[in-house]
């Protein structure tokens, strides 16, 4: 029996008003709010147990480099990996994305070598390869999805050509919703002796994931949307991709030798972690993916799945709302525009005004927004802690921005 | 008149015992503690105050964005910056550092350039240096120091040659805490056309700082050592040198427009921030920043120097313990070893049961400990809530390792 009215108690924030009016947050895509256990780490940890990490020796910084120390393996348990060696602890999904754009990619990527990717990635997982585009010549190919935005696993497969080196791929639509198949796409890609890149931003918090169920060789997941702190987060990388790995950030801690002449470099994952790193932050992106996992990772996909289909019902029945992704069985974020003039910006600053936090814009997703032929949407995309009665108050809200712009 | 005892108040960690003893941090190079007001900023923003930033739209946004966007002008104000449009906002040192090595260096420099930097620089400034020697075979030229650990100004500007483009150089050594005249260096760097840029993760911790009286083109500053979260810090970049720059790290907030086939940029300072950045952190390095001026910085490296000078009395007394860097204006950091065989690791473990929390290590050092003739020392490193009879505490303690080691 999921509690959700137990589980919004855990989240402070929840029982604020905005304008008056009760919180309705469904703003989750962009970020997430935090459960009192993660506040409540990160203020004990700055407040009786802080210290820098790692070559410490003294009580504090033992005492903080285990804490911190412990969270690769909670990383990996979270994510399936096979060892804790293949968790790269960092500041979130586009740090991630980069350092596999530089330590990996661009050593190895020729003018006229491909990456493919979809029409639907988040900007994290598309500038990083312009970048690549700009400087060697690396070329991009995009997979369309269809009309409802389901995305066809064969042509993402069929797209990989001899000249492709990587996919990078989204295993959820922050704009759509729409969970992707890595997992026929990997195996499709392994076959052609293509690794696959999965930014796992919005996957791992809807789903359950396993990556060595998925065999991805990336995935890269971000804490602030996971319950966790902002700036934490790690990235999966199989092991042997990571031995493939030039280092990326330099500094502290991610090198064995340093003299005038030369530099040798620490063993992987730690060769990828330059300077002190977010420690604090860490510390409390593991004890957010606990509180997930003590919830349970099926439970809290099995409530969110509810969530959408009431919220389909419900949008659906707003015959002025046209909504952006359609698949079924997608993870429960919702893109819309009105009818008429109305702009996304207008709407949502109408919502706002009844409590009801969603976000408006390109979503950093241009592609996406050129192949849905728009230049910005609402977005209400809905986390563990939303309720039914959440849907209600969006889509009141909606009728009265209907009524005020329609 | 300096009140540390009401100063240390502010500081919940240092009323806690370790090892049964009360706490005597003297780790502050590594790491410095946290002020209630930092640890209230953080618990408040994640308890009540929580969404994304920037193009939010919704009331929870922007009051995050407007508190995350206040702290530039923190910062600048902090270092006395023209304008706030030259602080990136980032994780710290090493993010700036590797934003310069690979946002200006790497597209800049050509095989046979020179970076002239000292030999007590810190890995941060080191390393990222390295890679361009490595890949693409730039040279690094070293300065050395003389035997008190003090470092000519002439000496680096007479190592600036023709083919020199960039002088890296700390503001102040995190081992031997000399204070580098970064004025001098930089007015004789610029007279010869080249940039330099100034690790200031220690300096700003120490001594007031003008960049615009420095004229430096970078400064680098984190803020965990600046009694700030963990990942916070900002990097200093001249309007003109920033111009110069491409971005770094790619992903959402960096850009302008995404499309299939190109990319542009947003303005700098945000094309070099890329992604959800620390908001938390950020709006908690705010809060520091502004303790430290509410303190006074000019109070505070007063403080410090008194605590100098009588450091170095009471171990210059002890003539069994070797003091690298003596340097008499030095910032109140101390590195030392002991006469025999006792290892640096086993002192600071002594040390440690006495509840004094120092480092032991190359304190991300290589280069200055080859030159010191050591592999490891000692570190007790002060900061603006330590008092004498911390030193006496020390002193006491380091008089125990040597008799059980000695």
């Amino acid at each position: 029996m999921y509690d959700v009215a137990r589980i919004r108690k855990d989240f402070p924030i929840l029982s604020r008003e905005v304008n008056g009016q009760p919180l309705t947050y469904l703003d989750n895509g962009a970020s997430a709010q935090k459960p009192q256990v993660v506040i409540d780490a990160v203020t004990r940890a700055y407040a009786h147990e802080y210290a820098n990490v790692h070559r410490g020796l003294h009580y504090l910084s033992n005492l903080a480099t285990e804490k911190y120390e412990a969270v690769r393996g909670t990383v990996a348990r979270f994510l399936g990996a096979a060892s804790e060696h293949e968790i790269v602890l960092n500041t979130g999904t586009t740090m991630g994305i980069n350092t596999v754009a530089y330590g990996w990619a661009m050593p190895r990527l020729q003018a006229g070598d491909e990456i493919v990717l979809s029409v639907m990635e988040h900007h994290a997982n598309i500038v990083p390869w312009h970048f690549l585009r700009e400087r060697q010549g690396v070329v991009l190919k995009w997979v369309d999805m269809d009309d409802s935005g389901a995305l066809d696993p064969q042509a993402v497969i069929d797209a990989i050509g001899p000249k492709t080196k990587l996919v990078a791929i989204t295993h959820c639509s922050n704009v759509l919703g729409t969970v992707v198949d890595v997992k026929t796409i990997t195996a499709g890609a392994h076959a052609k002796g293509v690794p696959v890149l999965v930014d796992g931003s919005q996957g791992a918090v809807h789903m359950p994931v396993n990556v060595m169920d998925i065999d991805c060789d990336f995935y890269a997941i971000t804490g602030h949307k996971l319950y966790g702190p902002s700036a934490s987060g790690a990235i999966y990388i199989k092991a042997d991709r990571m031995a493939e790995m030039r280092p990326f950030l330099g500094g502290g801690d991610m090198i064995r030798e340093v003299t005038r002449e030369n530099v040798t470099y620490n063993d992987p994952p730690m060769m990828f972690e330059a300077g002190t790193p977010g420690i604090v932050q860490i510390i409390g992106l593991g004890v957010a993916l606990d509180y997930m996992m003590d919830i349970g990772l099926e439970n809290i996909a099995r409530h969110e799945a509810d969530l959408r289909d009431y919220a389909f019902q419900r949008l659906r029945g707003l015959n002025w709302l046209h909504l952006q992704g359609t698949v079924q069985d997608k993870a429960a974020i919702f893109s819309f525009t009105l009818d008429g003039a109305a702009h996304a910006h207008d709407i949502s600053t109408i919502l706002d005004k009844k409590g009801v936090a969603v976000r408006a814009g390109h979503h950093c997703a241009g592609p996406l927004m050129e192949r849905l032929g728009v230049t910005a949407t609402c977005r209400a995309s809905f986390g563990l802690y939303n309720t039914p009665e959440e849907v209600d108050r969006l889509v009141e809200a909606l009728e009265l921005a209907h009524d005020l712009l329609g």
